[in-house]
This record gives C-alpha cells, sequence and structure tokens, in this order.
C-alpha cells in the first residue's frame, strides 16, 4: 500500500528537512524519506556561516549567493527555534583568521580584500592584537584578520531542530532509501523505495547530497553531475574544570593548509577538515588526524591537552563549478537540491526558500539563477 | 544468600581470570569477581612479550622474573587454546628495534648490550638490513637491532580465550565490584560486594589492578603501593586490499621517545603508548594521539594511510620499583596479585603459577622472591 503524498522529498539531511518542514508550512502534504536518521554530511559539518571564506576568487556567483544566504539565517533560524522549542546553538562572535607564517600571511591578505570587494567587514589584526581576542594563539602567529560577521551555529542541534521542526508540520518520515524516481505519462509520480514499496506524489524533490546521482530517473547527465568529496574532522572537548579555550572560530592557515576550529556553547571544539576525492570512502585515517591536529596545535599550543572525543567522515556533495544545483528538471515535478558542497548548512534556508517558490509556481530568488540543473544538461545555458 | 568457595579472586583481568582458571583446573571451586567483562588495561595492552625491553637497567630481578614469564608463555598459550578452543594470536617473529637519528641507536646500542648481558639474541643491523626485513621502513631510520626471541600475543583474544577456559572449567563469575576482604577470627572470610552481597571463601586474591588498594582489608600500607600510570594507544587497520605493511612488531626511539607498532594477523596494527602519571583519569588527549601518529609515521611513513580504527587508555598498576607484587599479606588467606604495570599479559602465566602454588601451600618459583607483598610492608626485608 503507497503513501500518498503532496511532495515527497529523498534526502534527510539539513537540506532535505529543511525543504520538508517549510514545504509543510506552506501547506502541503510531506513525505521524507531517508534511510537513517540524520545524513552524514549534515552530522560532520562544523555549521560555519561564512560567505566570503567559503567562495573562491572568480565564484562571484557563489559568492553573491552565500550572501543571500548568511542574511536569511538569522530570521530562518529564530522561526526554526520557536516551532522546534529548542537551541540550534547560533553563535554571533565572528571569524578570527590568522596566517601562521610571512606567506601564510599574504594569502589571508588576499582572503581579506576579497572579502571588502563584497561588501563584508574585514579588521586587519597583528599578532598581538590576535592574541587580545583569544590568548590561546601560539605567539609565533604572524597576524590576522577579524571578520565580525561570520556566525556559526551547531550543525547537530540545527539538523536535529529541523527534525522537530518538520515533525511537528506533520511531515511524515520513511526511514528507507530512495532507489527510482518513478514517472508516468511524462511527469514525476513519486518515489521507488529498497524494500520495493512506494511513495506516490506529483512533485519529488531528490536532496540526497552526493548520493542524489545514485537515485534512477533522473536526467542522465546529472546523475555524475555531483560526487563525494570527503571530509575529516575532530570533535575535541575541554577536559573537566578547563574553562573555553576559543571564544571565536579560528580560520588558519598554516604553512599552506587551511585548519578551523569552531567552538560551541557545551565545551566542544570542532576542528576540520581534509578535503579528499577519494570516491565514496568513508575511512578515518591515521595521516588526516595527524595533519588536523598538528595544524591545530601550531596555531593553538594547548589543543594539545583538549580530549579527542570523536573523529568523524562526511561526504560532501561536490559539483564541477562548486555550485549548488537547485531547480527543475526531467520530467514535469522534479527538482533536484544538491551539490551544496561546503555550504549545506549555510544553504539550507535559502535552499528550502527557492524549492517552496517552485513548488508554488513561483520563482525562486535571482541569486539562484546560475545554479539551475540546466547548466549540466545544456553546455551553452546560462551561466 | 552468599556464595559458597574456596577460592574468590578480585578482578577480571588477565592476571585473574588466568588465576581462576588455574586454581580451577587445579581442583579448588573458584568465584570470580569483577564489574565488567575484561578489565580496562587487559582490553587496552599491546600484547607485547618482550622481557628484556620492558626491564630497564638496574631491574635484574624483574629481568629474571620476565625471562621466567616469557619461557613459560609458549606451553601456557597451546594449554590455554586447547582449552578455550580458539587462537590467542601468538606471534614468534620478533622485534626489530630501530633508531630514528645517531642519539636514538646510542640508546638502543646500550639496550641491545644489556639484552646481551642477559643472554638474550640481539643482532645488529644497519638502515639497509632494517629495511630489507621491513620495506616500509623510513629510509633515513639509521639503524636497528633484530630481537628474534620477542614474541607477541593478541592481547583482546587472550583475554577472551582466558574467560573460556576458565568458564569451562566450572569458574562461576560474578559482575559486581569487590569492596572490602571480609575477615574474622584473624583470617580472611570472603569478598564484600558493592551491591551488598557477600561471598564466602578461605582464600580470596585480590588481582584488581590499579584498583587494588581501593579495596578494604589489605594490610594498610599496600593500599597506597599500586597507583594507576596512564597509557594511550591507538589501534590502525588497513584498508581494504592493502596488505600488512608490517611482519615484525617495531619498537622505535624516535628523537628520544620510544613507541612500538605491534602488528596482528587480523590486521591490525597497535600504536603506543604514552606513560602518564594523571591520577585514573581516562580520557583521551589530543596531544598523545597526535604524538603517537607523529612518531609512528616517522618511522613508518605509510601509517598515514591506515584507518586509525580506535584511541584507547588504559591504567596500568605501576609500584615504586615497578614489580609486581604477588603473595601472602594480611591475615591468613589473604594473597594479592597486581602490580605488573607494563608486563601484565607476559607475567599472567607465571603469576597464576605462583598463586597456586600458594594455594597449594607449596613455595613459588625463587624468581618471586623479591616480588612479595612484604617488600613495602617491611621496608628492611627482602630486596
Amino acid at each position: 500500500m503507497a503513501e500518498i503524498a503532496d511532495v515527497v522529498v529523498a534526502g534527510g539531511g539539513v537540506i532535505g528537512t529543511a525543504i520538508a518542514w517549510r514545504a509543510a508550512l506552506a501547506g502541503l502534504d510531506v513525505v521524507l524519506v531517508d534511510p537513517e536518521a540524520g545524513d552524514a554530511a549534515t552530522q560532520v559539518a562544523a555549521g560555519m556561516l561564512a560567505p566570503a571564506s567559503e567562495a573562491l576568487f572568480g565564484e562571484g556567483a557563489l559568492l553573491r549567493l552565500n550572501l543571500l544566504a548568511v542574511r536569511r539565517f538569522g530570521s530562518f533560524a529564530a522561526e526554526l527555534e520557536s516551532a522546534a522549542g529548542q537551541h540550534v546553538g547560533l553563535r554571533r562572535e565572528g571569524t578570527l583568521a590568522v596566517a601562521y607564517d610571512p606567506d601564510d600571511y599574504a594569502a589571508l591578505a588576499r582572503l581579506t580584500a576579497f572579502r571588502r570587494s563584497a561588501g563584508l567587514d574585514a579588521e586587519e589584526l597583528d599578532s598581538r592584537a590576535c592574541r587580545a581576542l583569544e590568548p590561546f594563539l601560539a605567539p609565533d602567529v604572524h597576524g590576522g584578520a577579524l571578520f565580525g560577521g561570520d556566525w556559526s551555529v551547531d550543525n547537530r542541534r540545527y539538523a536535529a531542530a529541523l527534525g522537530e521542526a518538520a515533525r511537528s508540520a506533520k511531515v511524515r518520515t520513511v526511514r528507507d532509501r530512495a532507489v527510482a524516481v518513478r514517472t508516468g505519462d511524462g511527469r514525476a509520480r513519486g518515489i521507488r523505495l529498497a524494500d520495493g514499496g512506494d511513495i506516490d506524489a506529483p512533485n519529488v524533490v531528490v536532496a540526497a547530497g552526493c548520493w542524489s546521482g545514485a537515485i534512477d530517473g533522473l536526467p542522465e547527465p546529472l546523475r555524475t553531475v555531483v560526487r563525494p568529496v570527503k571530509g575529516q574532522l575532530l570533535r575535541l572537548r575541554h577536559p573537566a574544570g578547563v574553562p573555553p579555550v576559543l571564544s571565536h572560530t579560528i580560520r588558519a592557515i598554516v604553512r599552506g593548509t587551511d585548519i578551523y576550529l569552531v567552538p560551541r556553547a557545551d565545551g566542544e571544539l570542532v576542528v576540520g577538515a581534509t578535503q579528499e576525492e577519494r570516491g565514496p570512502d568513508q575511512t578515518v585515517t591515521a595521516g588526516a588526524v595527524h595533519d588536523l591536529l598538528h595544524e591545530a596545535m601550531s596555531v593553538l599550543p594547548v589543543t594539545s591537552e583538549l580530549i579527542l572525543a570523536e573523529t568523524c567522515v562526511g561526504l560532501r556533495p561536490g559539483t564541477p563549478d562548486n555550485g549548488p544545483v537547485v531547480g527543475r528538471c526531467g520530467p514535469d515535478g522534479l527538482l533536484l537540491a544538491t551539490g551544496h558542497y561546503r555550504n549545506g548548512i549555510l544553504m539550507s534556508p535559502v535552499t528550502a526558500d527557492a524549492v517552496v517558490a517552485l513548488l508554488a509556481g513561483q520563482a525562486p530568488a535571482p541569486e539562484w539563477e546560475p545554479f539551475t540543473p540546466q547548466r549540466f544538461i545544456t553546455p551553452d545555458g546560462p551561466r
């Protein structure tokens, strides 16, 4: 006996769950399909809400989308906390970017100029000023810059709140894997589950992160657009009685390598992350853990005294141009919302807004125009 | 209603379980008391059976006891495997000791001379000969020595086999914590459990590792003799399709720090270990994991490609003279078997032999004479 809904969303990470919640709030009957309670990339994210430091030079369209996303995040998070009745761990202390050696500082100066060109705050600081803000930084840190407008969110609290908000909005969750988009008479009809069951729905949203291409029924060029980009990160904790060693998110360039340290209100410190092209491999490797710890200890020596509570691996959904893939494609009623790469948490509110607009027959915000699926189907298309 | 037995053993690590098994084989009715299935230090050990490399200069009596222990291990393990119907992962490839730099090599040369003075094999090897034995060693390893007589055992398989052998010999296990030795009329009468229950037995063996001193009823000077010495170690695994990168146990001196890498038949590689005086703290720290990985990668760079499967912490039962504490003490019927520090696995067979001899009114092997509890009660006593 098939479940029947207005919308079926394949993928229960932050993207899929945010879409499901907002679609339900818009009055639609929604089923969310995911084999596990929470997707890997969502659970592993650091939760930085930093529009410019994640956008590379030449990625102006992505930066504009990130800026939209960061402007939207605060109101979305407030509404979410109210709907879910729980906090998401939003922190507004800003990011302190630091450079370990003079070459690192040159790279940081270019990033700072890029941020300013995007109209974002960036205050250059010498080594002493960095240590005045964060006294546990190593004295040999060369210098830094304060990005006061950057926030962070506790990814796991945020994902849990989205799940709770979706439940309270009557989204039904099916614990199974979507294997195919079902079609008939030229339009989407629902989802086929791994156990053989069906969900019937006139609207199908594929939001399965790096696994989206494994779902049958997507237009052929889109099956290979999203690839897994492995990220390993560490969760540290303070020993009993030790006060928090950081108040700002630290982004550090250490001998040419980027790392970040993101403090949480509950005393956790997230250290990340590798970016590895290793297919769907999800093993924690000795070398990655060593390198993350080594670089963290270079800029924040007290890291060595913290508890290594967890080593984790996630697979980011990467795309050829590092931009997300959000919009209609293939048969009528099929929507794609994936490819968010390193920005899934940040972009989840605006992605939900865009998909809910499309479901209502409206146009999403213009910042989304360069990020439709069509750019991979029609190579000479927009962008 | 109290359980009644001939012998009650407090502590279910390898020492207590080996004693329980052998006492049951000797015809005694035995109850083993332990709150968990397997003691922490036992589960965390690397399982090296290396009599000389663990004995320091000036510890001649300890070396003689270790030599007795290593001679006994093979026949004990064979009998254990037969009784338990399972393998313990004994490996006889020997230990390859390597030195990272010239200063490390000078330290290794002293260890090699010490081993020879104890009548043990030690074959000096240059860097090229080391790499002929272990091709994945870093080319900058300065030199080494092959200790062909050293074995290793898989500590977890060994502990599991002891548990199985004890069960098959009708040892009864009580899952609770021993809080006191009960006495009456000047002799031991049994054990008081944390839940308030009692075990009645005329013979009480305290084999609770670093927790032994927490059991009421021991002679006062012995309550503080055993202290926890924290050890952190790592368990690595080979990725699918990668053949074992080591065949020998490697002991490395890396810029003055000792580490070991112990390969297992199932593809595990154990890397250890810190020695930390931090009381009963059992947290995994970022600095320890970093340092172990850093030193392992210095001598065996391919370590970086292995999977970090587990980080673990154990508390070794250390004593002021690094020697175990085995023998009668206090009221009649009370025996102590603890303080095995870094040699618990190696010494478990001879410790069981010694305790079973004492239970039968016989003298243990003469190598045990310097290691009675009396040496801490009567400071001018033996040794």
